[in-house]
């Protein structure tokens, strides 16, 4: 499944009625029992799509039925989100998904039972609503937690206003979580580049030191590990701008993980990697080999500990970690035993991963992908 | 001790110099044990300031001597940290805390001794050294995280960027995490009071229905409990604007306890309260009382667990929640024995925080403080 076009509200909002309304009534009519197809959501239809170098979800799909005892409760609950989802889309409102459960819960007539106990029961709808009709949690107006800043050769309209990224001090703009085309639009763009940064504090010295006007780019950071607003706009910028996407991570277990995520997507998100990873994302640092590389002392490399080690083995084994020198990479974090911080550079001096490192890495195209 | 005053960086280095170079000179000088006073920062020093309504530091020192085996190793690290402060300021870069770590770890000559182990040696001097020398770290240029997002009737300068946070979109200004006066200045303004969220996502239903625009105010959050630079900006723009500020909180302990450190400070940070804190500031939500108040059906509150209830009981002997009315939402919190989120209010209608439950509250001067 693709989920590439972009879908106006109309569109959503029809694909909802035709999926959750005329089909039960349809069924009604027909002397059927209503049911309602969602596709599976679970590790046994996750794929990867070698070509696109993609985490996907398959074809599989499952029923719904309303005369299945076992499946009554979820099957009225998706109908109760599909409906709140229109009603919101309608409105013209976004709201968090947290507010959307408090929205849909509500004790069921004369009856002790509430249509939701927790929003963990809610969550997992709004992902099967998402799947069975195509579309990303953002076109059904719902917001996740924002997180990041972005500042950069870039000026973009935000809601109708237009903010120039040149301007934007050492704060930066906010990435909020909706950054869809209808909320977020590009305008003038210098930059040849993004540099996406794992940490907001590393970000802080790339922004201190102009770094984005020296080397005309846009710096992004998504405050650890991105939330989907930041993801998204990195895919938007990759697409619509052509820019290259260099991620710059600890060499850690986790810095991998956030590249491959940024780069191929997530199991548990299979169904958005069309939407949100850049398989073209470039891994720029820090390698394994940069201790080496750039002298830097034993004392600032921390020890590996065993849940370290565990994962990286973990990773070791995943399909899309399989080139050689990923494998590299990642054999010799594990025979050196240790890991290594961004910050663990500023032993050189504070500056120098803005002034040497980075420059130099980009320079002689230093990046693995 | 009073820290208000601001600072500029050659006071800064001057004080450094003063309490860190020349004074461990002159008692070599006069064949003394060179040693350095520092205030005590631990609960024994730390006071409720009843009148202020602040949470202080008292007057207690202590010495660290140079010639004491057992403190040594901390008297050279104070001294080490010192000096990379003073490097930092005339070099006019601000650096993370974590850097900082980094740049001052090193093995000691032929020793296999480090300077320091871990980051959770080095914080610490940076707190003593800020309390010997009467300034915060943000004057010393060491950054912290950085969260939240701004916007509202007021236009700032940030880093010589004029920032109009009237066109800020759906995203908002990045808080940085110094807001000093050398880096954020005050320029036009017409809001009549700022409102501080606890929640991003609350943050973008009071941003996306333009309350601030409606209401004339400004509205910020702090993704959680609020870090430094959020609350530092909330006592600038209650000192420098001379705003009230309002706190809107889940109605839980955690909820109080953020309304609290931002009110008078925090016993971990006693020594930033004169800085940060606006013993002024005003709790307008959620209250204990509000479920029967709005009519907010049971199911969508949530039952007070362990945790909760001992930390409630904890809040009841804080000296600065012994007013009536506090201890009565306390109280009452722990007799129902439910607490309610933000989003709660969305069983109404998902704009009905916006719409209803804060113009209300405001109208109606319903606020604790």
């Amino acid at each position: 499944m693709n989920i590439k076009r972009e879908k106006t509200d109309e569109e959503i909002i029809r694909r909802l009625k035709e999926k959750f309304g005329e089909k039960i009534i349809s069924d009604l009519k027909n002397g059927k029992d209503p049911t309602i197809d969602v596709i599976v959501r679970g590790l046994s239809n996750i794929i990867f799509d070698e070509k696109e170098q993609l985490i996907k979800l398959g074809n599989k799909t499952q029923k719904r039925a309303f005369f299945n005892v076992g499946q009554t409760r979820i099957f009225m609950q998706t109908l109760l989100v599909a409906n709140a989802c229109k009603n919101l889309i309608e409105s013209g409102k976004t709201t968090s998904i947290r507010s959307l459960y408090y929205n849909t819960k509500h004790t069921i007539g004369d009856s002790k039972e509430n249509t939701f106990e927790e929003q963990e029961e809610s969550n997992p709808i709004i992902e099967d609503i998402e799947v069975s009709i195509d579309a990303l949690r953002e076109e059904l107006h719902l917001r996740a937690n924002s997180k990041g800043a972005m500042v950069g050769n870039l000026t973009i309209v935000d809601s109708g206003d237009k903010i120039d990224l040149r301007k934007m001090g050492s704060g930066g703009w906010a990435v909020p979580s909706i950054v869809e085309p209808h909320t977020i639009q590009f305008k003038e763009c210098e930059a040849k580049f993004v540099l996406f940064i794992e940490k907001d504090t590393v970000w802080g010295r790339f922004n201190e030191d102009k770094f984005w006007k020296k080397h005309n780019c846009i710096i992004i950071h998504g405050g650890g590990q991105p939330p989907r607003g930041v993801r998204r706009l990195l895919k938007r910028m990759h697409e619509e701008l052509k820019l290259p996407i260099y991620v710059l991570v600890d060499n850690d277990p986790w810095g991998f993980y956030i590249y491959s995520v940024i780069r191929q997507g997530s199991m548990k998100l299979a169904y958005e990697s069309v939407r949100m990873a850049v398989p073209e994302a470039r891994f720029i640092g820090l390698s394994s080999f940069d201790q080496e590389k750039y002298n830097l002392p034993d004392e600032v490399t921390i020890k590996l500990n065993e849940g370290d080690k565990k994962r990286i083995k973990e990773l070791l084994n995943y399909k899309w970690f399989q080139k050689k020198k990923w494998r590299e990479e990642m054999e010799y974090m594990l025979k050196k035993g240790v890991k290594l911080e961004l910050e663990a550079l500023s032993s050189k001096n504070i500056a120098f991963i803005t002034n040497n490192y980075l420059p130099e890495k980009i320079e002689r195209k230093e990046w693995l992908s």
